[in-house]
């Protein structure tokens, strides 16, 4: 069965593909279709069902009959509201211009400086939209602690911050397959695939 | 596993407990909640997503920590552009007082007059949330036609005039069990016990 991601990143691409092993993923680029999603939304449901919703429109206009995935993630900090939320991506952004994910990660530590509370938590929302008016959604959690200073040189994002005391690790410290077994978007990835009766 | 059912209606739980067979399904009332919810939202899913969230978090108020239960259903008639839609249940009401399911059907009836085309299908989305900010949406569809007159005893609201092509038989014309089988809601509930690993 294809999917179509409602993403043009690569490295989004990447992931989904390790953790969809027996689908087959496409970008919308793979078809000839132009995507663009503005992340709007107040929450990552708002978001990764518009972005979903929007592609799968896309595609029926072009006369592509496709299933579509898209997911919205965020990390949640409780000393912070639990900000960044779902604007994690453009945390600390100003005039629209975002940082890079180690100034994002600065900006987070200054926030929390002289906070003792360091519990957090990360949610991906993820949609399959099967068919017209079908869908599936799955929202899962992911929590852990954030540490003072960075450590480790996989993941993305604010996976250096992001310490898991059952493992004594930061997500970045993490092998990329281990990762992909506990984390958020993992998770929610395998309710969706035993929705879709394919373990 | 208990579930809490986002619903006061005694026909809707025995329902939902014929559908959730190997769960413990349970009214707010049973554990002393008192719940109640208007359904103002636009779709489907902003209707059971509001009722779920709300009795979860009365319910964690309370001290009571259970996976909850939502759905909301309507039928989009093809051409009526999807009427009743996600007012299925308040079709016809006048000064809020709602229409008896058989004057609710004349009603529809009465639009359809001289319409030829009468493809219509009932839409289910049903929302279970397992956890703060954790849950699995499931929406699900049953394509069928409007008929020029009532047939058979069984089921309710509009299922005397929605015909089953492939049955040759109205929704009120199947047995309980049948309905149970084939219905949106039914599916919907599959796709969530699957999702849940207990089918």
């Amino acid at each position: 069965m294809d999917i179509v991601l409602a993403s043009n990143n690569r490295g989004k691409l990447r992931e989904i593909v390790g953790l969809f092993e027996k689908y087959n993923i496409l970008l919308p680029s793979d078809l000839g279709i132009e995507y663009s999603y503005e992340e709007v939304g107040n929450t990552l449901l708002e978001n990764a069902f518009g972005k979903a919703t929007h592609l799968y429109r896309l595609l029926l206009e072009a006369g592509v009959e496709k299933a579509v995935l898209a997911d919205d993630s965020g990390l949640f900090v409780e000393a912070l509201g639990g900000e960044p939320g779902v604007r994690s991506a453009r945390y600390g952004a100003t005039d629209g211009k975002k940082l890079s994910d180690r100034e994002r990660n600065e900006y987070l530590l200054e926030r929390l400086k002289g906070k003792s509370n360091r519990k957090a938590y990360f949610l991906c929302c993820m949609v399959l939209v099967r068919g017209e008016d079908r869908f599936i959604i799955v929202q899962e959690k992911f929590e852990g602690k954030i540490i003072d200073s960075p450590r480790g040189s996989g993941g993305f994002g604010y996976d250096p911050l992001f310490y898991v005391p059952e493992l004594n690790k930061t997500v970045a410290e993490l092998p990329e397959e281990e990762k992909n077994k506990i984390s958020h978007r993992a998770r929610a990835a395998k309710v969706i695939l035993r929705a879709l009766n394919a373990p």
